[in-house]
């Protein structure tokens, strides 16, 4: 017996002959009209129920999210909105589901923080299935894209010995026991005899064991897990990411803008070419979800025209001097709106003055590039003027930062300098610098948030809604 | 100015035109002959020096891996073992390295040993360069296979506040100090204060979350970090590595056969296609490797006729009971040269076991199936005879298991009941049992260790000479 996907038969080039399929169901009307769904599309098929000739108490196991198994003839449908639908000969209940117990009632319009509880569940939805399909979708993106460009995939290490990048605070990784935890004599933990021998964390970033990669293979890029321990329950941050770290050699940060951009289109390109069904969905989703918002909150674009505006325009790369200046002379800033007011070149831009460059501003996505040294991390290569660095950010309407990066610090007693100067102890980082004392190079790259990216594509609101199982601060079920 | 990978260069079909490419040297003879990599191939470029109008001092900066840049002519070679050399005009040092200190002696054959501890340069070298790109390719074809066969990525959690599998020990992940640690009033540690609001460990598998998917989206795999805190100080074990799990609704368990063999014939062969250079280089170091062994010791195919015949042979299917019978009988169990010997239906197979019966018995690639209930996991189905469940191990000769997967017991009720057997505490896995409440339904699938995969293909003979930076006990550098 040859089963088919929902998918096949709804793009099926012609009816008339004998189908099986499985799923679950999504709806069932009259006692005649059963919406199956098996994940593989976010269109049902219509699978018409002899119901004249079922026993009672077959059809009221019909019942959302049941399992079942149907067999019946593929026709041309007149009114469920496909262009087939399956009249059944015969249907198994494969697994029931008692509709009185089954946390989500499609029809209540269960809201997105009661299904983020059922995250075990949540993906039966329209919403989060579609969100996931286009998740995998860009994964897919990413590693296509990075394989034709001839870059290698390189997998940074999770666990981590080193924290000296400083990129947030990190999570602790021990088999070592809270009680009777062993002690030096001078009576500080003895990490010596926890597993690794050593403290070890969860990485932050994979970007400094890809430098070191990047200076022999040429290309490489990660795409692997991330930890930040940072207690930031906003609607943008998560305690574990998926993220992005392409790490070139011999490229300069015109070029790292040049590849961040390519990238970014390319991916975007992808999702609305390969999930233009689910795109669909969820730009009426938004639309919908926006109707009750007053008219100045609600997005400007819709889904697909914001999309198409990303692949059809270039990103506005400005300086950061160049955004200072906007930013200083802005009515907002005059007028005391923001706030953190500013005042002068130097200080660090917070989410409200990325929104206003990028979205008031420019009304475009914005390349910053070029920012103090002092606000910026000690692997950025400074520039001539002795007070900047080749950093970069790439900010998106309504994200905000999505990729971070810049060109590395390629010489060795510049990078020594700074690390002094920051206390960054050299015996920590000796295979780092390794790197620029063996055939240094000039190098660049950069990091993606992979779930903000997501939450661009899908237009969702919030990254817990972006990622299978979220973790936050007070969260880790399942 | 265009710069050429190198890659490109050797593949061009034509010469006789100006181009510039940069890289690290890997060689250079007579002060002439410049082999230079830059990680693009296997192969190097020869770059002939016009050494009698160089400066001495210039010629002497060409050192192994420094970085350079080389301007000159496309000719075809003549004696360099490549179709295409570079009649060098100009070449400039990006970065030096220091003959006398760079710790890669590479004419010196460093030991593997010695470059594991240097594992942030030993990627520099053809072996690992080689292995690495390899890697890359065989992940690139794992997402393209699942991609193709309509599955979806599915991200499962890496921290997880689930330990209920019992895969193995785990690692904690906390935030929570050792000095002042939070108590209860009972005095036990008071995880509430921890950033999770609970323990949190690393996960050993994101099986069980996968399974919440598959049965939504029908299809999915993961392919993430997984770890195991397990004191195993050997050639196979990693405490962090990379696992594939596909999780398939309504397959039973030979289609999980089936689609296993199907999967690790398909990225085998993608990687025969598309790294053939590497592999030939591999199977030249194997070969070396191995001819200082004696003769019983030493493969008994080359790597690549060892591929092949995983290409074309069917793996063996055999039950555990059909093995056992094969144990039972065979000389070295009659003999007492096994350390554990197979006395009794039960037992369960040690490597010296599954060696036997891939290496000796059955000379290929082996699937065992139908194990006793009571050496594997509660999540599995329990056959109609009561005492074995639907398990499968895929073993591979020199690896050992490469594969380890099931059919899932889909019955709630007797999955409660073994979990009440095993004392598996039910409000732990609520979520995990609800996927068994509502709409449940037959499902399979099989985890791979993708460090083990990429062993095979290698032909490398320890697991920590395949991932960039490995972890094991007492060891997390880098």
């Amino acid at each position: 017996m040859k089963y088919s996907k929902i998918k096949e038969l709804l793009n099926s080039d012609k009816a008339g002959f004998d189908v099986v399929t499985r799923g679950w169901v999504r709806t069932f009307r009259n006692k005649q009209f059963l919406a199956l769904n098996d994940g593989s599309t976010i269109h049902n098929i219509q699978c018409v129920i002899d119901f004249e000739n079922t026993p009672e108490e077959q059809l009221k196991r019909i019942t959302t999210s049941a399992a079942i198994q149907v067999e019946g003839t593929l026709v041309e449908s007149q009114g469920s909105g496909q262009k087939f639908e399956i009249q059944v000969k015969k249907f198994e209940i494969l697994g029931d589901s008692d509709a009185e117990k089954y946390p989500i009632q499609l029809r209540n319009r269960p809201s997105l923080e009661f299904l983020r509880e059922n995250a075990h569940l949540r993906v039966r939805t329209n919403t989060f299935s579609a969100v996931m399909r286009v998740r995998s979708i860009l994964a897919y993106a990413v590693h296509k894209y990075f394989n034709e460009k001839g870059f290698f995939y390189f997998n940074a290490p999770i666990i981590t010995g080193s924290d000296a990048e400083g990129a947030g605070e990190m999570f602790r990784v021990t088999a070592l026991p809270f009680d009777n935890t062993p002690r030096t004599e001078e009576g500080a933990v003895n990490y010596r005899e926890d597993f690794f021998g050593r403290e070890t964390n969860l990485t932050v970033s994979g970007q400094l064991e890809a430098e070191t990669y990047a200076m022999a293979l040429g290309q490489v890029y990660t795409f692997g897990p991330t930890f930040r321990a940072e207690n930031s329950n906003t609607s943008r941050h998560l305690a574990e990411f998926w993220m992005i770290e392409p790490e070139v050699a011999f490229n300069d940060l015109n070029d790292n803008m040049d590849l961040a951009e390519d990238f970014i289109r390319y991916v975007v390109k992808y999702a609305t070419e390969h999930c233009a069904d689910d795109l669909k969905f969820l730009e009426q989703r938004l639309l919908d979800e926006e109707k009750n918002k007053p008219q100045a909150e609600r997005s400007e674009m819709a889904l697909l025209e914001k999309l198409n505006f990303v692949l059809e325009n270039n990103f506005k790369r400005v300086s950061y001097t160049e955004a200072i200046d906007i930013l200083r002379n802005c009515k907002p800033n005059k007028n005391k709106k923001f706030q953190y007011s500013i005042d002068e070149w130097g200080a660090d831009l917070q989410s409200e003055h990325e929104r206003y460059l990028v979205e008031k501003h420019f009304k475009c996505p914005v390349i910053l590039f070029d920012y103090p040294a002092k606000i910026k991390a000690f692997y950025m290569r400074l520039n001539e003027d002795g007070k900047t660095v080749r950093a970069m950010d790439i900010l998106f309407p309504g994200i905000g930062e999505i990729v971070g990066g810049s060109q590395r610090e390629e010489r060795y007693d510049v990078l020594v300098q700074k690390m002094k100067e920051l206390n960054i102890p050299e015996e920590d980082l000796w295979w780092y610098l390794d790197t620029r004392k063996f055939g240094t190079a000039i190098h660049s790259g950069f990091g993606l948030g992979f779930e903000r990216l997501v939450l661009f594509v899908t237009g969702m609101t919030n990254i817990r809604d972006v990622i299978p199982f979220p973790r936050t601060p007070q969260s880790a079920e399942f």
